[in-house]
């Protein structure tokens, strides 16, 4: 840390440099650290290394990331990433998510109801083309009507001319533009799945934490035509796992960082939106967690929604918590006054982008008082809310011309979308009952009887009424009636009297308005001074800054080390001893409990066995199930979780000197229990070929 | 907690008590916290259960307690509190610390050089006699005097009517006297001693934390008559251990706290004192590491001192850390001020008392210019030094009626005080050396050459040329030797030609002079403003506070639980399971390695018997080796640490609410490995009666 540091001043005397750290960074495949790499760690890839890890790369559109292990289209990702859909599969009698999941022979692979996977193929920087869109001169609406109209052009020029699904996407806030293609596969089936009870063995208390002993794994294959994928581009299983000391990078998508925010909207997350966000997710969280104490069946059923918001609640404290403290938000200060300071050496350059802060500011000044309706209006806390309202906007918006519509109705999107809208996996009407009641309970609570979008949604009736009738009445539930409105066309469904069709039309123009608020007053003014400070900061330092992530593939990298933590040292790994040490100290009262095959399997095991590891990499959620790999391009780990001196990644790196790591199941330990719990033969024969 | 705090904002419009929490406290045996233990847990011992636990109790004079749990004097205690001994009888070809030790019949029990225990047998409040020596208008000095006077003679008639072990003891700065009398045992043999490296497992990283895996465990023997001792008073062995949730107790001799000591002298200790002691123990540890990288016969030598500083470095930077926080440094203004504010309530003890404070402060503004001078003049770092100073000042203080001599040589002292001097330890010269010569050099660099001490010490020489002279010319390492000058008496110690006792001579007058100082600016100050501070408390709060520790017997209580920590739960046990956990998790590299016996045995064991676990009482260093028992005065534990929450404790009660803790090794995992690993059914046997 020393050394790097005086490195660090040395440098600052020759060339700008901003502040990075050894292992910080989330990177794009256009842009690898290649002299990190070289300098730290002496690893210097070919073009064809970079490739075949791309290409055996997926993201999952659940939100998570994974990777192909054989090249007959296996693949692994985290159990928690895969919940959503062994929960959609999942009935009264036949619990996947409790009882966990092998499919002995493909024909017993199950079906995922509604999970897209996409690779990404190939990419090409289309800056120059969207920024030169814009007319010198334009205001700042005029603006983002020329840049969608040229990525909707791109993106349709793109998809006809290879069929792969196309999509521009921003990077350091509209500083770069690149068209990203992916090839989407629809066809995932189920494989294996740990129990919950093991994959996320110590429940919310272990989330986040370190040392840890959770087997967060599931086994998904990808199909085409029927047929199992063809992936010749894949992740060999590494029987061994990581060397302590060992260098290896995790190949995923990482969800969203929030580094390069400027200190206007950083206040503002702090001062407002962390708060309002938390009060959301609450808010949602104390009706699930109602419902589940229901029955056992109810709790089943909001089983994954309570664990991922339980997630999101800790991690967005542990967000907030950095937030908070006046030394770590002192460093964005400096780092945003090192940047000016360096930009006004350059007073030509500075007269440009300088503003943009200014702009920024000035747009955030705007927000607080129309953040709680922002947040408020809509119906997308409830799944058949969420679709009445899809299906109304569709209607409205696929009347308009490409580049004229609601960006998630572009004809690139429209496939994607229709999958989601049209997945099988079942609704529980008294679980919408209760979720939508709750959500619009507090919307009145907070908005008060007189907004709005309260108005138009209750008409003067409560939220307990408002909701039976449209749950109870709607026929979104089943599928075929959802494709049918689909196939009617617009007309059909703006005239259906589907009641949660029409209390979706009643708030819409609300949601529609408060949209074009949003888009006018901030996202613009974001896109536009986004860019002028991007454009600085290019200036100044170059591409030495990895782009904030957003959803798209990255590699991270660092290296498998434990780490100090008060006077002592945490390991680099656990073993499964340290499993049946926690089960058994915690007397396996819940969380602590293990699955039956766990107690009854112990003497099968080599209880040595590493189970967990942890390493240096900048990852953050959505880096869930990515594949952790050596230098080699061999998966010796699977990361699912960091620890909780990471948790406010999301503004800052947090250096490896203090104890931040990334948290990853070890390759050796998935082999140990599969063959010895779980007697998954055919499935470690086709990871390790024996 | 909040409960606690309410009952507690109650019971302030009533009376004026202190903040006290509940698990609080190191009660003497006179004063058990009778309600405390009734109100929270429904505990109400008799007094026979009182009795019978202090006679079961006994005290180690190498610091810690221990306690019997057999009727024929066989008595458990903590390795590291045995460890002196264990050092003092390896050999470089049998090192009992490295592989422990188990005497299968009583032949082969080995006798311990010079350690002596005790036994608190009665006690007797002789306040009034010693306050009431002291004539009406006596200076500190006299009325220092008259005290000691008094006490030499109370002393001395105990001894003469019960030939029991006599010393009046001060509790509360000298606001209470008590008469102790003890049983003293000094024919001690080791029965049983763990491997350092399970007792020590995790070395200094894992001291002071939890969840940890230590099998800290000595059984020793008291001999009388070359007969095992008869101890009809011991504690049964528990077979089960203590249940999450259950209330314990420690008994013990916990070594000094500094909880009731004004502003003015915390302000030292955070000032000058702690920071002095930690220059002086880590120049003696880094002299004793130094050695120890010599040679593994050097590192054996060094071990137990090393092991000693360490521990105790970072008990002191605990501490340390502790006073520097604004937050808990006010906490002790706030409390001094409420005593004064309540004290000024009643005039006219205001007017004797409140000037206390204002002396001691006086006192204490003198003391930065002299610690130095105080820390490092004197040769006790050295064995040999610290014997030949003793004798020096034997022959001295020998010749003076008993009431004028220093404390340590009134005649109720003097036969630990020849046992101790007499011991066959072995003497090291090397290492003596080494320690005496770094210790000298950190004096010239510390005090200057001008210094009268270090004038004294070298003469003109160097450290190394001065020490070696001494170390090598002298024949204090012979016990015949010191047995022969003792026995030749004061005037043939006063001519001695022994270089060392040379050495000691030459600086003897130095250091009488600054004890005098500090006896007559310092001691006698703070006894007499002490005693006024005392008394001013006892007026407002009564005896609900406990006096601070004193080495003598105390008990604690609390109850067995976990704690929260982070964001995650810490339980209240760990299992075999997690010690072999964490010795794979660090790959088996020191201080994780396990020794043979337990690499080896692993299959014997049941892994889920508990090994480890904490309680909420109120312990400091000295309780190491302390029974932890429940209300049937079973042992269910064997202190030996406590977590780093309380590692501040020395100057205030942490709340059980903060995760403080106190740890213990479990009854069952001593069994457990007494059974399965060693074999030791002998003494299996004589603890359970199986």
């Amino acid at each position: 840390m020393k050394k790097i540091l005086a490195l660090f001043l040395i440098a600052a005397f020759l060339i700008s440099v901003p502040v990075t750290f050894a292992d910080e960074g989330m990177w794009t495949f256009d842009n690898p650290p290649l002299r990190q790499w070289k300098e730290r760690y002496n690893f210097e890839p070919t073009s064809g290394w970079l490739e075949n890890v791309r290409l055996a790369s997926v993201r999952l559109n659940d939100g998570g990331s994974g990777g192909f292990v054989s090249p007959d289209g296996l693949l692994v990702t985290n159990q928690h990433v895969a919940a959503g859909q062994l929960q959609k599969l999942s009935t009264k009698e036949n619990d996947l998510t409790k009882n966990g999941f092998y499919a002995r022979t493909r024909a017993e692979e199950l079906k995922a109801p509604d999970l897209e996977i996409n690779v990404l193929v190939s990419y090409e920087n289309v800056t120059e083309r969207v920024q030169l869109a814009v007319k010198p001169g334009a205001s700042d609406k005029e603006a983002s009507e020329q840049r969608k109209a040229v990525i909707a052009q791109i993106e349709k020029d793109s998809t006809e001319k290879t069929d792969l699904k196309s999509d521009v996407v921003s990077f350091y806030s509209g500083g770069e533009y690149w068209l990203y293609r992916h090839k989407k596969y629809t066809d995932i089936r189920i494989v294996f799945a740990a129990e919950e009870q093991i994959a996320f063995f110590g429940g919310d208390y272990d989330n986040f934490t370190f040392p840890r002993y959770d087997l967060d794994v599931t086994f998904l294959r990808a199909y085409e035509n029927n047929q199992p994928a063809r992936t010749p581009n894949y992740f060999k299983w590494s029987a061994t796992g990581p060397a302590d000391g060992e260098f290896v990078l995790a190949s995923g998508s990482p969800g969203s960082t929030a580094r390069l925010l400027t200190v206007a909207q950083l206040a503002y997350q702090r001062d407002v939106g962390n708060p309002l966000q938390k009060k959301v997710w609450t808010s949602r969280l104390d009706a699930l967690e109602s419902y589940a104490r229901r029955g056992s069946e109810q709790a089943r059923q909001a089983g994954s929604g309570t664990r991922s918001l339980n997630n999101s609640l800790k991690r967005l404290t542990g967000q907030q918590d950095g937030l908070m403290m006046p030394r770590m938000f002192g460093r964005k200060e400096a780092e945003e006054k090192a940047l000016k300071d360096e930009l006004a050496k350059k007073p030509d350059l500075q007269k440009i982008y300088a503003p943009g802060w200014e702009q920024i500011s000035a747009a955030y000044a705007q927000l607080p008082a129309m953040a709680n309706r922002l947040a408020f209006s809509n119906l997308a806390t409830s799944r058949l809310g969420d679709i009445a309202s899809k299906l109304v906007r569709y209607a409205e918006e696929i009347r308009k011309p490409n580049d004229q519509r609601y960006d998630e109705f572009r004809d690139s999107k429209l496939e994607s979308f229709k999958f989601s809208l049209l997945s099988p996996a079942p609704i529980y009407s008294e679980l919408e009952e209760v979720s939508l009641t709750a959500w619009l309970e507090e919307a009145l609570k907070t908005l008060g009887a007189n907004d709005p979008f309260v108005k138009a949604a209750l008409g003067g009736s409560t939220p307990a009424e408002t909701v039976r009738r449209a749950v109870q009445g709607t026929q979104l539930k089943d599928v075929a009636a959802r494709k049918a409105l689909l196939e009617d066309g617009a007309d059909a469904i703006a005239k259906s009297a589907d009641p949660m069709i029409v209390l979706a039309r009643n708030v819409e123009p609300i949601v529609r308005e408060l949209r074009a608020w949003n888009e006018e007053k901030i996202l613009n003014v974001e896109a536009s001074a986004g860019q002028k400070i991007a454009k600085a900061r290019f200036a100044v330092y170059g591409k030495s800054i990895a782009p904030d992530a957003n959803f798209n593939l990255r590699l991270s990298y660092g290296k498998v080390s434990g780490y100090e933590e008060d006077t002592t040292l945490v390991p680099f790994k656990t073993t499964f001893f340290g499993l049946y040490d926690r089960a058994m100290s915690f007397g396996e009262k819940p969380p602590y409990n293990l699955p039956a095959r766990y107690k009854e399997g112990r003497s099968k095991l080599d209880l040595s066995t590493p189970l967990n590891f942890v390493y240096s990499a900048d990852t953050i959620g959505g880096n869930s199930g990515s594949p952790v790999i050596n230098r080699n391009a061999e998966l010796v780990g699977l990361n699912f979780d960091s620890n909780i001196q990471k948790l406010s990644n999301r503004y800052w790196y947090i250096e490896e000197e203090e104890g931040s790591r990334a948290v990853a199941v070890h390759s050796a330990g998935i082999l140990e229990a599969l063959r010895k719990l779980y007697e998954a033969d055919g499935l470690v024969k086709e990871l390790t070929g024996k």
